[in-house]
């Protein structure tokens, strides 16, 4: 059989996403080849297998997933493929795991920019090596143009349970302490600050970051943590709530040992917004017997994201499934999960 | 301490999606406590956890991400939400893997009906237990109307690789036998033909089906199959020619023995569209030792979605890197990837 090969067609350099980018042909395989590999290559994701085979150490797997659709993509202090990393790896950290793996899943609007593709990308990448996980396995959709708002990205994530740890939002006791490793609301505020339309006379950075390493270095010190947990979307509040209504029990706060930036506070004022409701990126809330707690607070101190971590309160046996703050004017008041929507797309 | 508690609010009964439902408040409650947890409830996500804690049994793990962004999301033959398990199941089955947790990322568009919503997730539910698969943690994101197109859903997935079982792209040998579980096209076609503005005499369905089954028979009774691939984008012409490149060798096959159901055929002629391009959502590639092959036949012709199959082709040594067709005029051509974008939002 004599068949006659033709030159392999340049694919041209395309400048922005095409629908074709997404259609399993030549097209995919070039973005693959020009953006994604690149970046993120690995012994697990160069095999381009329709699924990644990993060896796990033996114990308990931890699965998680997170779909971010932060607008803008870009913003102080981080970006989409930073947050999306950062964002999973921390969900695994908080359930007591060791974060492995990772996949990522784009869809990307027709019409959209590949050079921001690839610094989306690049960053992803970045932050993965710095959090110490491989993305070992992923797929890239296209939508037309005005489908999709520039790119989504899904990020799931692998982890191996850590032993002996057993951290649950089920395990409050009363009498335990509460711990937050920092300022809340910056995430929040620096999304909204970086929305046209909203100047403030600082620039609020967000507080984006993985927290595996201190997690690790907490759970080394004190391994009977009762619970952990990121709040993420619907802030401290949510996180507070949740935490509550599922180990049936109350929590009481101090509003005076929060801590808040003073630009985020500002900025929450001018919005009329309360920061226990403002997403964070890269913060830790930490229950634990009162008599660890200071080893806790030891082990954040010694980290570069735990440096301010603090006290703010403890679980009590009143009003289960409720969080009560004692307020800076020496008042109570119910700190309620945020009931609409203040801040679309943070994450 | 006492509190004034107010009765809980009555949470106003939306018909559709708010951007509160993805807020992380009581809205996003509302919605896990309506839709999502009544469908897909088992005892990995009914803990609500940030992420699920499975035992595997010991073994490799495989993990696969896909995101399905279909228009319409329900149409002759399937549902998104189907599509989405289905879809993880088999690229994790077709690696040798037992399909065993999926995670689902939710992208919801403000003002979609939450009726339409509960229609995808039953149907997802239905799919997942149809496959023998739970769904054990997921996440669910609103963005403003016009920001995305009604809903998106990621699935990643988690197996355990069969003991035994070394299938890989890259094992090709010259002489195997290239075996096709069924009609190409189905699928791709059913999408088209259901899309506002065209219309056929018969309505062709999809072929959207789990084959972990059928693929557990086929291994059973050859666990020695080099290669599987499930032929969704691109179609089996991108399949073949990953196949082809992979391995370095080429791949010869016979139009004539390529199934195609004339109604398929028929839009296609229509569109002008190569069925060898067109996705197929529950169909599989094998290739296999010459003298296997008769038993994998077997295997798939006692199963629902193999009583089709048939050999179209073999592994040759000439033309590395490319597939060959003998047309039914007796002449060859090139079978290659598609260059460009026919059928958008395919799956
Ligand atoms: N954005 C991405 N980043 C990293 N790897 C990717 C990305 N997109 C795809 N891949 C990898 O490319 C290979 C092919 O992916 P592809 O999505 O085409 O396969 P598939 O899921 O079997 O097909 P389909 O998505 O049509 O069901 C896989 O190995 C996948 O991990
Ligand atoms: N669509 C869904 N289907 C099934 N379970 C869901 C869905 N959305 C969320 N969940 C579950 O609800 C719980 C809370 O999810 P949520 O996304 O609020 O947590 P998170 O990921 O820690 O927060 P964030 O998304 O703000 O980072 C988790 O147990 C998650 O598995
Ligand atoms: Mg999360
Ligand atoms: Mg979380
Ligand atoms: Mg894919
Ligand atoms: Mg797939
Ligand atoms: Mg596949
Ligand atoms: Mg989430």
């Amino acid at each position: 059989m004599t068949i006659e090969l033709s030159c392999p067609v340049p694919i041209s350099n395309h400048e922005t996403v095409q629908m074709a980018h997404g259609a399993g042909g030549r097209l995919s395989q070039d973005l693959m080849r020009r953006i994604f590999m690149p970046h993120l290559h690995n012994i697990f994701l160069d095999l381009l297998d329709d699924q990644a085979k990993l060896e796990l150490p033996h114990g308990r797997v931890a699965f998680t997933t997170d779909t971010y659709v932060v607008s803008p993509i870009f913003f102080p202090g981080g970006t989409i493929g930073e947050l999306a990393v950062n964002g999973t790896v921390n969900d695994l950290a908080a359930g007591g795991a060791i974060p492995k793996y990772l996949s990522a899943g784009f869809v990307l609007e027709e019409g959209f920019s590949l050079p921001e593709l690839d610094r989306v990308v690049a960053s992803m990448a970045g932050a993965a090596r710095k959090a110490g996980v491989q993305i070992v396995t992923g797929d890239t959709k296209v939508v037309e143009k005005g489908q999709c708002d520039k790119v989504f990205i899904n990020t799931s994530g692998i982890g191996v349970v850590r032993e002996g740890v057993a951290v649950s939002c089920r395990n409050l006791q009363p009498g335990d302490a509460v711990i937050l490793s920092g300022n809340v609301g910056d995430h929040g505020m620096a999304i909204m600050t970086s929305r046209e339309g909203l100047s403030f006379q600082s620039r609020i950075s967000s507080d984006c970051a993985a927290l595996n390493g201190m997690i690790a270095d907490v759970l080394d010190a004190v391994p009977s943590i009762h619970a952990m947990r990121d709040p993420t979307r619907g802030g401290v509040a949510a996180t507070l709530n949740e935490l509550a209504l599922a180990s049936s029990v109350g929590i009481a706060i101090d509003e005076a040992a929060i801590p808040v930036r003073p630009d985020v506070r500002g900025a929450c004022e001018l919005l009329g917004i309360d920061p226990m409701h403002v997403a964070n990126e890269g913060k830790l809330v930490v229950v634990v017997q009162a008599s660890e707690a200071e080893k806790v607070l030891e082990a954040m101190h010694s980290s570069e994201h735990g440096r301010d971590a603090v006290r703010i309160g403890s679980v009590v046996r009143d009003h289960p499934g409720m969080v009560i703050m004692r307020t800076v004017f020496g008042t109570r008041r119910i700190v309620d999960l945020p009931l609409g929507e203040q801040l679309p797309r943070i994450c």
